[in-house]
């Protein structure tokens, strides 16, 4: 398989398992929600945090990287080695809101070890993928006796994520030419299960947006004016009801166009997982499925484009009633893209068949918060390969492949930077990304840990072949 | 016309005006907010303020009656005459919710009088004309020179017309013995405008509920699970959307069972009010009129039942967005009732078409916060001139005829008691009702007294006829 004996990374894993942990936790407490301006500063020393333990790890360049946003973590290590290969890692240091009266058992920035797992917001998504690159390049020369990784090692973290990436394209974009690499790795993704490793093949994509629907200049009394002047709370109900059609299908107009359907291999591949429906909705906290017709619950999150309601708002909402036609109401819509779709195309779908739907009367705003493409790796990508046999050797099993129904900005690297994306990611389902409670497993924490560090041997072995 | 000397009642309201304004300013200062558990401590002070009051104008009984939620105030104050015939006044001493952030210029607990105009929460719904009977019963005593009303006097002003009046009903019946009278004067409507004063012949009902849905256990990620399971918020805008056809006529089935449809001459006399569209528009603070085709604004708003979105709420509201599918939403609807449907098939109607239409996966409550019935007078009524020859003296004009969209339980009255309901209210459009800056125009309250001081000798003349 290796060079490295894999029993050596096992080891020095194990010795430096505390520490390590502790430090995540020192992180975890850092708010760093990115989608709250009064949060603006702890993003901020989250960035700093981050910057200065990887040059406590021995990356020789640390760098804050400014945007008009929230600030994201550069880091460079040199392999030294002529004609290595030069690997960049992705992920986030922005994490979801969170709040105790939300539904946490315990305090969300307050990191908790408990039967196994790290409780905390951004456990799983996404610091504590990012973090176990620490552990794992120390492993890597650890076991290699090696000073540098064999891999031109980079890292850039960002900072708005959680916020739909507004600022990441013109960033990448900007400095393309630090981040040059031979091949990208996303860590912010998750696997099957805790049973069935996997490496995902590709994301959707993400436009999320506002709308603001204006109606009488005040709220005014149901009975004196109702049935006879529009209502914004109706008219948002109207355009969220009118968003999916009886099949369930999203009925805003164009909003297919492009879709890569499915091949009848992925759809195989797909349904050769052992996907327990009972057990799916669990993780979901569900008590159903639905969504599109004549596709399957894994196809509808993996590879169908879909619109939701994220939150909708209008009129009185205290206790009791209050018999009134309310003044505004507001819609915040998000729409999971595939591969082949425009995110610029559909948000202007979106801004058409919204001012087309309105009625006289109503007046509206919509704002985007930004969007994220779409990817997809071919599976029999030699990088992804790589990838794969580090997996297996950490997991002693063998690995599937699965899709991703959350949003990164892996496309915009692949684009800007020209060089293909691959996911490593070692989360569950049972995480609860965006959700109260969010954990990540301490078992499959370490794996990941592992993983990276069989992963730089790998790819320098096989690596150049991924140009 | 009347025995009594107009100017003689005019004389006396003038000297005992600023003494009047003074008090009521004092009870509206009281937040009586039937719809906040918080303020009903307030009711009651509310209650027992008047109750000292209408002792103090002379009634010799007063009383508060207990309801199993809000106190009502009943007084009494017989004529003395053989013969005389009963009437029984009826209003309300609650007022709708009412906060500074709502958009108010000033305190709206904290009454101020500018430009002829007295700004408070209740100054017009229904504080306002309740008290200018107190003022009127006073100048018809002062300007006969009586001790006691012409006609056997009844006050009943109830605490929980804001919340539907819940327990009015029950009340009502169990006190049918003292309340029997021979006609009813509601006071809680309003009329045409300043320079076209009318006399309300009939009030909406009113069926108002909130529907709870629940769907995942709690928040979830909408990458991971959106698109394959059902969201709440979106099922929420489904229902709320499904309220009407494309006609904006209510599509729930069974809901137009028994509408008394208009007559030929009901829809001549809508038509001759000198109805401005645009200023109509500017009272409703709105920018267009939409409503059930082939009807106008006067009959959508009087005549044609109706269903509103009062509130709508599901997910994240703060500011930016977040990628969720919501654990739950909530609808407080409002449907406006008109004369022939029955409240109780409304509500079961309504249960039904929510049960029927939510997908698997999502549960749901919901709760009828109580059900006001519609009423209607008959144009030729004998009551109903006597109180219009009253406001004809007070207003020295000629007294048209309308109806309120809004909703009392003035067909409560009429069931219990056998009683035909008059409706005696000076409240005009521009006041606010429900709104931010509620106010009263000072000159119109003062023709409320007038006409009161008018009313009681025209229905001792002629109010046998009445039965």
């Amino acid at each position: 398989m290796s060079a490295t004996p894999d029993s050596a990374v096992r080891a020095y894993i194990e010795e430096h398992r505390s520490a390590f942990l502790e430090d995540l936790a020192e992180w975890l407490r850092i708010p760093s929600v990115s989608a709250d301006p009064d949060r603006a500063a702890d993003v901020r020393r989250s960035a700093e945090w981050l910057a200065a333990k990887l040059a406590e790890t021995g990356f020789p360049v640390t760098e804050i990287w400014e945007t008009p946003g929230a600030p994201a973590v550069y880091a460079e290590w040199p392999s030294g080695d002529e004609g290595a290969p030069t690997v960049l890692v992705y992920g986030h240091h922005d994490v979801q809101p969170a709040a105790l009266e939300d539904g946490w058992a315990t305090e969300p920035f307050e990191p908790v070890i408990k039967d196994g797992r790290l409780h905390a917001r951004g456990a799983a998504d996404d610091k504590g993928q990012v973090f176990f690159h620490t552990l794992g390049v120390r492993a890597h020369l650890a076991a290699t006796g090696r000073t540098a990784p064999a891999v031109n090692l980079k890292l850039l973290i960002e900072g708005e994520e959680e916020s739909g990436s507004p600022n990441f394209p013109a960033l990448v974009h900007a400095r393309a030419d630090r981040l040059a690499c031979d091949a990208v790795i996303v860590s912010d993704t998750g696997m099957w299960s805790e049973d069935t490793p996997t490496v995902c093949t590709g994301m959707r994509g993400l436009a999320d947006c506002q709308i603001d629907l204006y109606g009488p200049d005040q709220d005014i009394h149901s009975g004196s004016f109702g049935g006879a002047v529009p209502n914004p709370a109706t008219e948002a109900a109207r355009l969220a009801a009118a968003l999916h059609d009886a099949d369930r299908r999203v009925a805003i107009p164009g909003f297919y166009d492009g879709v890569i359907e499915l091949t009848d291999r992925e759809r195989e591949l797909f349904a050769e997982l052992p996907f327990d429906e009972a057990a799916w909705l669990r993780t979901a906290h569900s008590y159903a499925t639905l969504g599109e017709e004549g596709h399957t619950t894994l196809e509808r999150i993996w590879a169908r484009p879909t619109a939701e309601v994220n939150g909708i708002s209008g009129g009185y909402q205290g206790p009791g009633g209050k018999t009134i036609i309310p003044s505004a109401a507001q819609l915040k819509l998000s729409f999971r893209l595939v591969a082949g779709m425009d995110t610029e195309k559909v948000q202007q779908a979106v801004r058409d068949w919204v001012a087309a739907r309105l009625p006289a009367g109503i007046r509206h705003e919509i704002t985007f918060w930004g969007a994220t493409r779409p990817c997809l790796t071919p599976l029999d990508h030699p990088a992804l390969q790589s990838v794969v046999r580090a997996m297996s050797r950490a997991f002693g099993q063998k690995i599937r492949f699965t899709r991703e129904g959350g949003s990164g900005p892996a496309a915009d690297l692949q684009d800007a930077l020209g060089a293909p994306v691959l996911f490593l990611g070692i989360s569950v389902p049972s995480d609860g990304w965006h959700a109260p409670n969010e954990k990540v497993e301490l078992d499959l924490l370490t794996k990941g840990v592992e993983t990276a560090a069989y992963l730089w041997g790998d790819l320098a072995e096989n690596g150049r072949s991924t140009q």
